[in-house]
């Protein structure tokens, strides 16, 4: 992710809608711009194609087409059912349920002795599932910090970013955010590097997929852990989302918006610096404040 | 649901948390209210108390706390692993891993000779699997419309609303939404009646969540479907809310900002008014219009 990754959604996929828009007590027909949102099928294939085992269904995310291989490898990825880019031989188009291929339909082939897609999705869960039913086990704990030590905390000390520089990520993230303008209502979230360059924006109507596109790019290019780079989404900041970035080592998590109680309680056992409602030259720091410095 | 339900959330489990605020190049040390998110597991206990069947995790939600046994209700009606109140026995705290009475366990006991929500859960997929593991099939589909045939669509022509008292209620969603305004991270979701009376508020830090308290209190009170309905979100409106509004029979869905493609698809299959983009004296309407009356 040296060069700037832009979102690029096939400008085929937008779809307009009739609607009928009221001002005051009158109306008018009038025709919008929708945010496109399908599901994408993730199935399971065998590692090897001509074996002749059936493909297994493993979840179905709700998304904004684009970037379709990525969300797979990222969602993959931080959900824990993938450990590292050489575990995954391929990416292709599946057929849909009339036999017919589908850029819905995505098979993920795996490789390794150990690896079973599966299996490890029965085992550990995942999506709603994942805290639970991970070795994680949050719930029958009060504390998240603790009950999360499973995945290491990232060290602190290594890199560090003037606030100043911070300021300028939510303008940069807005311009290059295309689809928003046109239909309001999408997430955007992106990578950063120390000197605030942007390297890599996507755009979801779901906020977890857009972290899961930026993720799985860098799985893709081998480029896990990023331990150099800063995480930035549009709007709130969730537990889901802090442990993406905890999963991908990201060390820094900015946010437009409010982080919750567990996002903040996972980040200070992670090792994760929380900067949200970053607004203007504003920005609240939650935890290890040690990585931003003044002027 | 006929006298209102104000949104209360347990103010013991408000939480502060210290943090750095930046001004400028400056910083000082603050406390901030975070909004809370915590996980709540739900359990299949077996329907008789003493049978010593054991528990098994059903799935597990990330939530604002309060309201837990809506939230329950309405996550096992709208996923359909619950097919109305009389399949109900009961809902209970649970003991958390370390045996102790948890607030974020919730043992949910079905009765009926065919009723066995894991197994349902487990033929039919819930959470992100919900779409595709049901007979919906929309991902081999290219109408989400056609193929969600299965839930028949809602009756038009036997409610109507005149616009103006539309665009009273986000005004309404705001006086009522009390959380937001200390924290600013919570999502709502309210339902009006046909004269734009506010009837139930429910916040949570997940969109989909606070839709789901609504609906499991109108499912424990006996009153589902909902046909004389208006559901309004302070967000976008994606597919899954809309499917959740025609599981509960909502016939007019309201957002502040804009549905998606899957959403409008789904209304227009499924006989569900979308009126988005709800600020001031506008509103769009995307699908049957003739439930909404000019001055």
């Amino acid at each position: 992710m040296d060069s700037v990754i832009r979102s690029r959604l096939d400008p085929h996929r937008q779809v307009t809608a009739p609607l009928v828009r009221w001002q005051g007590g009158t109306s008018t027909s009038s025709v919008d711009e929708l945010v496109i949102e399908e599901p994408l099928e993730l199935r399971v294939g065998p590692a090897h194609l001509d074996s002749g085992e059936e493909e297994v269904t493993l979840a179905v995310i709700m998304r904004t087409p684009g970037h379709d291989e990525e969300l797979a490898a990222g969602f993959l990825y931080t959900e824990g059912l993938l450990t590292g880019r050489s575990e995954l031989v391929g990416l292709s188009t599946g057929a849909d349920i009339d036999g017919l291929p589908s850029e819905n339909v995505l098979v993920v082939r795996a490789a390794g002795e150990d690896v079973d897609l599966a299996r490890r999705a029965q085992e550990s869960g995942y999506s709603r599932l994942f805290a639970v039913n991970s070795s994680c086990g949050v719930c029958g704990k009060n504390s998240v910090a603790a009950a999360c030590a499973v995945l290491p905390p990232l060290p602190t000390g290594d890199f560090m970013v003037p606030v100043r520089r911070l300021y300028s990520l939510p303008d940069q993230l807005r311009a290059e955010q295309k689809v928003f303008a046109s239909t309001g209502g999408l997430h955007a979230a992106a990578l950063f590097d120390q000197d605030a360059t942007l390297l890599a924006l996507r755009e979801d109507i779901g906020r977890h997929n857009a972290v899961d596109k930026l993720i799985g790019r860098a799985l893709l290019d081998g480029e896990l852990p990023l331990r150099q780079r800063i995480l930035l989404v549009s709007g709130r900041l969730s537990f889901e989302i802090v442990l993406k970035a905890l999963t991908a080592g990201i060390p820094i998590v900015a946010a437009v918006s409010a982080p919750s109680s567990l996002a903040v309680d996972l980040a200070a056992g992670g090792g994760i610096t929380i900067a949200a409602f970053l607004r203007g030259d504003n920005v609240n720091i939650y935890t290890y404040p040690e990585r931003i410095a003044g002027d």
